[in-house]
């Protein structure tokens, strides 16, 4: 048995970060809250998320899973207005998952998930940790676009950059300490990564939100974040592309 | 001869009314107002309009007819400002309507009428009378469209309902007796409707406008609405699509 | 050496202009400022700009030419918001410029200009000037364009007039002496252009600009027209269509 009502606005960021990478999911149902990990069909990235039972107006639970397709409840966010509560409500006799907004009520085929296995998340220990606003992210992938498909992050103990070499042209955004930013590092690090996924999940992040980013020579980039006034936890981790000699 | 002043917003809801089923029109026009009645390709609606002489800033006109590409006229359209008056005059002798738009002059050729006559439009005693805000009716009509290609009106005493029944999924937005509604049924009647045309006229009514509803069983529903605060009534009648056994 | 700081808005009234015509131009660098002269491929059309060294934030430079890609420029606008200052720097020694804009880099490769030469402009002396906002044109312009692909514009001494003449419909916007319009004829005036290359050119000036129209029977059109405060002087010449009889 589950039923819960949150914001719209919450079940909406957390669909468009999910949906950067998979389109059906399993969210794990516990007392305390809905997790979730998941990886893209290229394994090229993985998402952790956690939503706390606060992040939720109302929350009632067993422990259970429920399959969902994202599409679907990208349709039931289209119908309500920011600031609308949505209810969730599950119908275990029917497989369903009944969604109420307003004087709406849609009813939602569950998505079978017997053959959807969480994936193992790797712990990795990265030397460098930054932070820094997503906006300026956001404004470092739009410089990098019309220059070539990968991006380059880079920090040293008092800068963090991100930047793109096409075969002619060059573009790179580059923030000091001083800018609302975070560095810790002793040594200078740098990996270059797919651009299209870097992209998508950084625009797919509110405008306010801070992200922490650890890093490494080579290595994957981790992305933590919150959403929710913290009440959702979000690791999202995104494998290099090492440049072959 | 027939010359009239007018609103552009007046003139931009009618078009968008008209054009959800046809292009070219026939406008009978007399010194009492115009009015119209026209027939899909399909046969599937049908609308009848009367614009009252007081609908117009001013208005001069003789009986006759005028044919209207309902195309051109919306070019006319986005020539005007929210606000605008446009002026139409009949130039007799070349077979032209003038519109005048500011400093604009545009002459249009008009269609022959010739061969079209007006559809006759049936006599409908339905059971159910609704009276619901344009707006609920739009909300209803988003939530279905993904679900399926028809939708389900259904009243009874104390309710209103649009609903959608998909391969697995469904949708449904009911209103009670409260909210700004108002019904008049003793039994209850339902009927399904393709999706298309209901969601075509739903969406050309401005919002703010109330639309009564006339339903029954199996049979065509009528939307009846004013327009220009009350200077244009429109019927707009849709067949229901009776689902083979 | 040439390195000069303008407003964001400046540059993207230059290029918007300029694009109209053509994607690749040569700049004429000089201390007192920069100008272009440049004929799209069909030689239909030609512009001749000075941007003098009062339309920078900072300008320095010695005598030289820089060609430049405006689709990149276009892309280094997009970063910058209204009120920006972006800061170009010339990098001899990579063939590059460099623009700045907040803290992001961006060095782009120059165009080669060794095989551009400047088009020679025609000296004209056109018998009627016509002085009229540029909100004019934009308007006759949106009305003229369902009717044809031509444009004719018409002046006497009491009047200028934008006609668009179809088969079957036509279109006029006409100005008289008292709106907000200054005239300069004894006689009447009257060319044909073709709209796209017109309309282009009109949609690229800023609303609140001024244009002076120089035009005569079957001649070249000139539109003469100041940007950035006066800082910015644009000649552009369209070749009229001659009517085959």
């Amino acid at each position: 048995m589950f039923s819960a009502e949150l914001k719209s606005d919450t079940l909406k960021g957390l669909v468009n970060i999910i949906s950067t990478l998979i389109d059906e999911v399993k969210f794990t149902i516990t007392p305390a809250g809905m997790t979730l990990k998941a990886v893209d069909a290229a394994h090229v990235a993985m998402i952790e998320m956690e939503v706390r039972e606060k992040a939720f107006e109302s929350y009632s639970a067993e422990d259970s899973e429920i399959g969902l397709d994202l599409d679907k409840v990208k349709g039931v966010l289209k119908l309500a207005s920011s600031g609308d509560i949505i209810r969730m409500e599950q119908d275990e006799s029917h497989g369903r998952l009944i969604f109420k907004v307003g004087n709406i009520t849609r009813r939602m085929n569950l998505v079978d998930t017997s053959s959807m296995s969480d994936p193992k998340v790797p712990q990795l220990s990265l030397t460098a940790h930054i932070s820094v606003p997503v906006e300026e992210l956001q404004k470092g992938i739009r410089a990098a676009e019309s220059i070539s498909d990968h991006i380059t992050l880079r920090a040293g103990p008092d800068y963090f950059e991100l930047s793109c070499e096409g075969d002619t042209d060059s573009v790179s955004l580059r923030l000091d300490r001083e800018s609302s930013l975070l560095i810790d590092t002793d040594s200078e690090v740098c990996s270059m990564f797919p651009l299209d996924y870097f992209s998508n999940i950084v625009k797919a992040v509110p405008t306010g939100t801070m992200i922490n980013i650890e890093l490494d020579n080579d290595y994957p980039v981790k992305l933590v974040f919150d959403l929710a006034d913290g009440n959702v936890k979000v690791n999202y981790l995104l494998a290099p592309r090492i440049e072959s000699e």
